[in-house]
């Protein structure tokens, strides 16, 4: 951020007054310029003892596998961002069982959630987001060629999980390093 | 938004190529402005038999009740920003039992997370955000007087949940009609 997003001026980095983080503030309208995390909310689309995934047709991360999800927009609620994100890139609709990985990713300021969808038909077709769009058996899941480190985590919690049939809400935190190396712990709670 | 906040120019609103919604766009840099919700998180801190509320120093709901909660910064996760917010706004230290409530708030493009949370001690004070940060037996809860109908969302659910001591996770969407009426729908899971 260069410039003040109300009236044009260059903003300038300082604490405001009552504030203890740098800010951009505007000098000219006075205007505060906060900065907040974004909300990634997808699926995990289940159909019997598949789940659905697509390959990305859109950078980053192009043609590797994830689960339908994007940023959730301005007048909608988390769930209907989940549906919509399903729908836009997998042509798929499904139903909601649960919120399932909650997950703070710190290095990139968003927060992602994955919600446990129930797939009542096998039907989905690729999209301007998906080259590809495809069930996957566990023993099918391109683990090497996932597109983020979070949706490799809810397909290994999902797997595990359905063992017992409890699919619990994870709550993880994930960072990463001054050496680069990334960090995933768990919330104090489950 | 008038400005671009990139290069100074004045910006316009228009779909994007692929996109399929108003945006503000620069034509100088071509740089695409998302507006995107916020995240609030904060607790609803549990001492004995009594909740901790918090009367606001600040605008709006100026001298209503409320839980601690406030703006998730860059850089922490969920539950820092709301043992954060806790601590700015009423001097306590509390441990995290689990995520309560998440509520969309589609008319002011937030979304809500308060996390249920243990006081070991009761200690807290006033500060510069909070008039007066006082525990409440459930017969004294101000129900009047709450600043948000998020809290008063949250703290009935709370005071039937404790008659079972099963608290699950309470997904709720809440927006405002044409008329300005409050509409509040639970999610489709619970
Ligand atoms: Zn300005
Ligand atoms: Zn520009």
């Amino acid at each position: 951020m260069k410039y003040c997003s109300n009236c044009g001026a260059a903003v300038e980095q300082k604490i405001p007054a009552g504030d203890n983080r740098h800010r951009y503030v505007c000098n000219a309208c006075h205007t505060i310029h906060y900065e907040n995390p974004c909300i990634i909310a997808g699926c995990l689309p289940v159909y019997q003892d598949q789940v659905l995934l697509c390959k990305r047709a859109i950078e980053p991360r192009y043609g590797l596998w994830t689960l339908p999800a994007g940023f959730m927009e301005n007048g909608e609620s988390t769930e209907q961002a989940a549906l919509r994100e399903t729908l836009e890139e997998a042509n798929a609709q499904v139903i909601i069982r649960s919120l399932y990985t909650m997950t703070s990713i710190l290095h990139v300021d968003q927060v992602q959630m994955i919600y446990l969808a129930d797939m009542p038909e096998p039907s989905f077709s690729i999209s301007d987001e998906s080259l590809e769009v495809e069930l996957f058996r566990e023993d099918q899941i391109p683990w090497d060629a996932l597109a983020f480190p979070t949706i490799t985590n809810a397909l290994k919690f999902y797997f595990s999980d359905r063992k017992t049939g409890h699919f619990p809400l994870r709550h993880l935190a994930m960072s990463r390093s001054d050496e680069g190396e990334l960090c995933c712990e768990l919330g104090t709670h489950q």
